[in-house]
């Protein structure tokens, strides 16, 4: 099956629609009209619709030296529904658009939409719509997913109150040492064909990088504690990064602590091996897609016995700046870069 | 003005989102959360949500060498809102991600979104949400359109009915024969970098090309009036392309009569310079952006006097094929590339 190559070409535009979404079976009943019209129709009747879109550029968000186009699917999907999951959201439909060169073959996107039905099935999401075309170069993604909340259920950025907790689920960092490792083994490949890649050890972070996860279990969890965070944003681009952009957009401060950020043992002995600082690799790695929230005090009973839930720190007035706290006990203003105090080392 | 160049990297990503977004003011009331969040929030209370998505790829679907960008920002909405439209739904938000390489200024980007909220304005349509990243090479669009319409309301491509009216909205052909006149002169400019574009007396075809308009003022009418099509589509590939598309979701077959096929003066005129028959335009040049659509012969009475509206045929049973009726009166199977009397001249 690898070895074979049908030309796009052969299928035309039309055909080659027909060919990658014949399978589509809808799961939800919002669905009304699916592919194969001008649009979808979905019925929200009682609910809020939530819409979010990423576009996704070979070379730029992604390699596919070390990508397989499998997970490149699966992803591509994953980074959007996290986006719904952040705003205490239920993902139900995607629409998605490619574009590639010549360069791909028909296998070759079967290959990347086996990834996205499997993501579409794991979370409950229709494909109920997309675009395919050609590109003069490269493989190109956009893909916008819908969910539905109920009425005034969903959560805003720029709603944290002062003295609330700041919370994290999973860890943190993983991804990026993932992608460190990678980026050194096509270093090497490229030097020297022969080697075969060193990635013995390593699947956690890699595992992190290529087939991140959405939680979608914070949010049944949430629903099932009757837990609604102040605030929410997903873990994308570094830990430093989603904390700023809460605290900015809810006039807020906090002190964060850096002993509590949550990270993996795997991703620390990884990150020894690379000699540098776990910590700096979850305030500024990326691509997590973990969930940044804050709670009421009053509530914090209701998740401390949840593993995958960390309480990093808490929010202050915004005079007292968005600062972090050392495990040697020193107080440092927080950059999206890390801390200063890093940079200076 | 123009001569100014700022780089989008003086920026950085988020200040560039700010940047084309600092102006938005949402115009429709179910837009609750808009653009700075991780998703948009969507209230469709009682209504049916219609989701429509497209991707332009430079060198694939547009030229920037005789492409305006602020033209090109309004179109790339305006073929979204189409879709939108053809499902006899209104257009309510779009979400729009755009990945261009360094050699795009801000001034460019700038332009470009004035074409977008110029068309968001005139539409009634929000911008709330998208992504902005960079690419290899050239400039991508990707757009995603969001409406709403009356629970079951929607018409869709496959519910034509046998004996049912033919109808289109508009003229057919225009942007083709307009896309022939850019494309010739941008030959000339290539060979001869001096010679001045000759575009006189085509701002017609020109402009249905490169400013093309969805047809709400349709969908208002059929509100009006009272009109539910039976089935509709938008013409983007052109009408042979369309018509098959709805005989073949609706099983039925059709004819067509080539003489009721509506083409304006200028654009027949035009052709002729070309020295190509205006009907094989209409039949496969594509980009009308107009609508296609069937209606019960009882409701003929409700549209005859309006002038936007052409009959151009009637629904049959799928075994007597597609087919137009030429203005010499022979028949001839209809396919997507014209008739095949046509090829065989």
């Amino acid at each position: 099956m690898a070895d074979e190559r049908t030309e796009i070409a052969s299928l035309g535009e039309f055909g080659l629609i027909d060919h990658v979404t014949k399978n589509i079976e809808l799961q939800n009943a919002s669905s009304i009209v699916g592919v194969g019209d001008d649009a979808a129709v979905i019925d929200h009747f009682g609910k809020q619709t939530v819409v979010t879109t990423d576009m996704l550029v070979e070379g730029v968000h992604f390699d596919l030296m070390y990508t397989p186009l499998k997970h490149l699917g699966y992803k591509s999907v994953v980074v959007n529904l996290s986006d719904i999951y952040a705003m205490n959201a239920t993902p139900t439909q995607i629409v998605i658009s490619l574009a590639f060169s010549n360069r791909f073959s028909l296998e070759a996107i079967d290959e990347f939409y086996e990834g996205v039905y499997t993501a579409c099935e794991k979370y409950g999401v229709d494909v109920v719509g997309g675009d395919t075309t050609s590109s003069q170069k490269g493989f190109i993604i956009s893909i916008t997913a819908i969910g539905e909340v109920a009425p005034d259920k969903y959560v805003k950025r720029s709603t944290a109150k002062k003295g609330d907790l700041l919370c994290v689920s999973g860890d943190l960092g993983a991804a990026y040492v993932g992608l460190l490792f990678l980026e050194r083994e096509k270093k090497i490949f490229i030097e020297s064909p022969g080697v075969q890649p060193d990635l013995e050890g390593e699947s956690y972070v890699i595992g992190r990088l290529l087939k991140p996860e959405a939680r979608k279990d914070i949010i049944e969890f949430f629903a099932q504690k009757e837990i609604l965070p102040t605030s929410m944003i997903d873990v994308s681009d570094g830990l430093s990064s989603e904390i700023l952009h809460i605290c900015k957009q809810s006039d807020l401060g906090c002190v964060l602590y850096e002993e509590k950020i949550p990270v993996a043992e795997d991703m620390k002995k990884a990150a020894f091996k690379f000699e540098i600082d776990p910590t700096a690799c979850a305030l500024s790695g990326g691509e997590d897609y973990e969930l940044l929230f804050t709670i009421p005090q009053s509530e914090y009973e209701k998740l401390v016995l949840n593993e995958e839930i960390s309480v990093i720190g808490y929010m202050t007035e915004a005079e007292s700046g968005v600062t972090i706290i050392t495990k040697g006990g020193s107080k440092h203003p927080l950059t999206a870069q890390g801390w200063n105090h890093m940079k200076q080392n």
